[in-house]
């Protein structure tokens, strides 16, 4: 049976840290559905005015694999009780939840990366983790494993997360196919972050 | 001025090839405002299932860039007279055209890119480029410049031909500041095209 992803979109989110994931997910048409989802349904627009259908999640019940992206709003939906109480539950259910960028931010605000290591964007991550601080922050890494959890760091990072993660659970065949589909040179190496210490932005 | 970047989207587009020039060009958003077009507008839905709300060319006239994403459904759209023919006059009026993956099967088609080198998917190119033979195919090639024209090789070559163009048009630093952001190590390279030579795919 397919498994069902459900990509977790709110207003203003990244771009690309939803869609690299997608694309690479979503290249498996015989093994993943994707399923553009939010806590109201209908259109959401991202930060770089993409307009996209959702669905509610709550017609997306239980799926298996929860993907959370981040962007300068991330910051709104934590503040945002009915999403984090949702989001909370719809991660707690799952069999895997993948998160890119400041999106990171939300399992970890809902208490679901306590004690576990994890990564987020590096150019806010001085002034993002501190706020978080029972999460082992790891400022040098791609993304970071810790049993269901892949966190990734900023943006382009899901990519390679994805492919790790279609690895894991699909195999290495599966990946290598999506590679050359996508024409994309993986790094492979969680800990090769050429960006952890990249100049910090003042949002 | 802002300039206008016009993505035409049509059923089963390939997510990433929009997606990934969307976030480069859409991370300057001062400069350049994002539009996702369409022949008929409404809602149309990618390979890998994102549903993205269009706007209808015509509301949407005269962009400034014009950026055409590939896919399976390409070979589709290439048989629609009013799907080309529409095309052909928006990449006349613009002042750029930006083509992704078989994205370039569309200009070609329409014999905008007769007698210039453009590149395209390398994961088909055998199939498809000996239908066009008046284009100079560059099999190896991440992305070709020709006059207005910017076409890229397979899916996520988009992003890297996305940033020479943002740095051809708005700077070098506009680019880098962008690949911070994006935590995207660029192929800076039109030459190095790790894929030229991949295993050729049976549509």
């Amino acid at each position: 049976m397919k498994k069902t992803a459900a990509v977790i979109m709110y207003e203003g989110f990244q771009t690309q840290d939803a869609m690299g994931p997608i694309e690479v997910l979503g290249d498996l048409v015989d093994l993943i559905e994707i399923r553009c989802v939010s806590v109201q349904g209908g259109v959401v627009t991202t930060y770089q005015g993409v307009p996209v259908v959702t669905e509610r999640m709550e017609d997306v019940p239980k799926p298996d694999i929860v993907v959370i992206p981040g962007g300068r709003s991330t910051f709104v939906v934590l503040e945002d009780a009915e999403f984090m109480s949702k989001v909370r539950a719809y991660v707690e259910s799952a069999e895997y939840c993948l998160t890119v960028c400041t999106g990171a931010l939300i399992p970890a605000a809902a208490g679901l990366l306590d004690g576990r290591p994890a990564t987020t964007n590096k150019s806010v991550y001085e002034m993002v983790t501190p706020k978080f601080p029972a999460v082992q922050w790891q400022r040098k890494a791609r993304w970071v494993k810790s049993g269901k959890y892949y966190t990734s760091s900023g943006v382009t990072a899901g990519i390679d997360m994805a492919f790790d993660f279609v690895k894991d659970v699909f195999g290495e065949e599966a990946a290598q196919a999506s590679s050359y589909e996508m024409e994309y040179v993986i790094m492979s190496d969680p800990d090769n972050d050429p960006f952890w210490n990249c100049p910090q932005l003042k949002l």
